[in-house]
């Protein structure tokens, strides 16, 4: 396409880089930005510079951090003595949006998987054992959620997490797999339903 | 939500003050930017800064330009004589990708719609006149082409140029309205199809 201006180009060019993000997209919000205020865009570009520049990962539990520790590692009020193991920063947001879970977490960066070339060496597997065997100025350790995703990479990291962790004794759980809340049986797959049977709860 | 960091928390703010980018896709791209090296981000944010603080309009047809006139209006080679007019540089972008137009353009920066409170007087349509009565160191205009949608606002818009355009005696055309090429017959609708019959071409 001919651009009217190279400075379009350019910037379209860098915007299209981000995922799902196309050239059309990438322009129309090129466009939008240079019909706002200038303060608008400065804002932006200040963000993204100083979120990539500034932001460091926490020294516990590698979730993304200002400082050596993240908020959840840092605040005295979370519950040292658990640890939810998850993937990424994503899911540390999806679950502190449940407001149920007052411990601390451990995020792998990533998940095993052969068909990626994705080894347990290429997660922060061994500083989660480190957590649990030397805990230094935190609590000891006494139990370790396990909040993987149902597929067959998350069945394969939690199962080498279990071998791993075995010898710390340390408790084990993974979050609970069952029909969604809201969902409406008949529409759940048979594989949720054929667990939730066999994991069902007793009322007490 | 929690964000782990306040920079994090900042950039996901920035990125979906973006038309058409919510808090989730925000996030995805900033977590993405995270991962990826520090280079692409500095690229990115230096590239939107310097296309809002640096690019201009085009003295002549108001498209974005690096310079006093835009490549378009700036190339020798382009016909001075005829000039389409268009609503925003999108439309530029898209009439140029067709290589069938060498003439040059005439952005009027939006359309008139009384709904949204935008008139005549917001548009640049006193600069069109001023193109065609004093061309200047352009050649004379012979011709100009109304490129605007065949919508509503369009068409007002269009009836409102060819009376300001009257006085001038230059010729005014639209662009052919019909059936899309490779459109089925059977799904174009009524009104395009009756004003492709109204509208049809002799063979020579």
């Amino acid at each position: 396409m001919n651009y009217p201006s190279r400075l379009i180009e350019d910037a379209v060019n860098e915007i299209s880089r981000l995922p799902g993000i196309g050239k059309k997209t990438a322009l129309r919000l090129a466009l939008h930005l240079l019909k706002r205020e200038e303060e608008q865009t400065r804002s932006l570009s200040n963000a993204l510079l100083d979120m990539r520049t500034k932001t460091t990962y926490c020294a516990k539990c590698h979730n993304i951090a200002d400082d050596i520790y993240c908020n959840i590692c840092a605040n005295q009020k979370r519950d040292q003595s658990i640890i939810c193991v998850v993937v990424d920063t994503r899911d540390v947001l999806a679950i502190e949006s449940t407001n149920q879970y007052k411990g601390l977490y451990h995020v792998l960066g990533g998940i095993i998987s052969p068909l990626e070339g994705i080894g347990p060496s290429d997660l922060h597997i061994d500083s989660l054992i480190e957590r649990v065997e030397n805990p230094g100025d935190f609590a000891q350790v006494q139990e370790i959620i396990l909040a993987l995703s149902p597929t067959m990479e998350g069945d394969t990291t939690a199962f080498y997490l279990q071998k791993r962790l075995k010898s710390t004794g340390v408790k084990i759980s993974t979050i609970a797999r069952g029909v969604p809340i809201g969902g409406d049986l008949e529409y759940a797959d048979e594989i949720t339903l054929g667990r939730s049977i066999i994991s069902r709860v007793a009322y007490d």
